[in-house]
């Protein structure tokens, strides 16, 4: 019924060592959190939102993830080192991994083969190992909340994933890939 | 398991018939927020929550109910008057059940029949008309969420009913019945 | 250039004895503020507000007052015990003027004769007792701030620069150099 | 009694010439907003709030000027592409000076020559060009108000009274008399 999630193509990872996989958390649920650090949505919005979640549930139903994947200002946030200044000031302890670049600076890999239309890109893995829900833009608490809980609890959930089509570039929801 | 919620004793209902009850509604996850029209919590909180929770999940599965249960100031806020113009206002327009007055205008009879501990508190009564949760006090939207979910997915739910014992008298979190 | 403000034409005050006056302020800056029990917006917004503003400048520039101008919901909020148990529950501890009801229970007479359009409305008055603001509805923070701090002062400003010595390093507030 | 604002040494400017100064300025009271584009509290607080005092008053009263004093994480947010796009992403459209950088990487020069303790930092400047306020850390709107406007002046406030016509009855700002 519901496909795989795919393996993360990675660059190297923060806050984990350098073969840390998905395939490692098979039997929780795994929220990732994919993101840019100059995305205004991203800071302001889904990353609080994404720990307040990693609080709320227990850690051993549910973990969090992140995935820095860059396709716009490759020179301002596409290295290691402003990843982990940005880490750093904000507080992210939870893994992230970075997304292997594509060609020519353009859409990074992992963000490619899941074809997400920008940051923030939360998905929502069940134990497992299936995608469950891709959301890009952002959600209510509430509705963040019954989705985890959903998964959690293996019941039926109809995701109205009611994000309408916006313009490629950034706004206050997150930014579009071109 | 869980306990059959009891049957409310009301004086009489708002924006809804006189023999309106809960059993009418089997079948149907049935959140049911306690209130005072002068509870600050319950105004600047648990109301507009539970309105947004009705929002969120489809009508179908959820419905909500107020219960208005006065334990002090009797003559402001204790006549059906006061509550119409009240909920008017706030643009309550769910069920409202109003609490049968207790003896010398002490705590109603709803009220002291769950032996709740004040306002606000949230009742969760599952499809089957069993109480599942009942929580006094503030909760966060993405605790509240889960908890819907859980109920309506019917998975397990481990509700870390985390509030404290606060004194009697009202705070920003709610009033308490001495 | 500024008319006077006109006395309050009142049924009663509470948190002051019955013959207090606008003029016994004569020398400070009032900030009236407006309401009804039952207005959403006063009692989310503008009441937090003005306690707000009460707090932020110093007692010997401002002082803030209570107008309860009940033109609806007589029933209801018509009541000194009413307004007694919502001033009670919310902490209003400033004077609050009762305003004299109009005839047959139409716009009470204070509110009448200043022309008000409802509520909430502010009122701010100087020094020499003018009436130099009356505004209708929701005000930004930022606004209210310069315009009683225009009222207050032409004299320099004694900031209370509170900030403690917060240790080298960053966290929520900013980031200490070394 | 004030001494005057210390020119700033710049590397260059974002949105303005780079013989842009504070001196051009003469005659308008200057708001000027130090921050690091990675120190959380100047994203989320400090000028998200500077531009609302800039949209607040009028811009012949008051002008925002940016000044970016890179402390730390050089490598990550030290370079004048970082910096573009960050001002691009969070919609920064103000004149915003690139202080020039220390000995050996340490606190930039102007950071240093005002003895700023950190980020976010917020200085006033009045029309004779005078240091006003230094004012490190959050600030609340009302009191950023109240100290813009008292430096502003001792002039009649122009209150633009915005408010439109509501019709009568109830809505989320107010009460309206019939």
């Amino acid at each position: 019924m519901y496909p795989m999630a795919a393996p993360f193509i990675t660059q190297s990872w923060l806050n984990a060592a350098d073969d840390f996989s998905l395939a490692a958390l098979r039997g929780r649920v795994v929220l990732v959190e994919v993101f840019q650090m100059l995305c205004p949505g991203c800071v302001s919005h889904a990353l609080p939102q994404a720990q307040k979640a990693a609080r709320h549930f227990s850690a051993t139903d549910l973990v969090l993830i992140g995935l820095h994947s860059v396709f716009e200002h490759h020179q301002a946030q596409g290295t290691r080192a402003a990843l982990q200044a940005f880490a750093h000031e904000y507080r992210l302890e939870f893994p992230i991994a970075i997304d292997a670049p594509g060609d020519a600076d353009a859409v990074p890999q992992t963000m490619r083969h899941y074809a997400m239309r920008g940051t923030p890109t939360l998905l929502l893995i069940d134990r497992e190992g299936r995608l469950r829900i891709q959301h890009f833009g952002v959600l209510e608490d509430m509705a963040l909340g019954a989705m985890i809980m959903s998964v959690i609890a293996e019941g039926a959930l109809a995701v109205a994933s009611a994000s309408s089509n916006p313009a490629a570039g950034c706004d206050e929801l997150g930014c579009v890939t071109p």
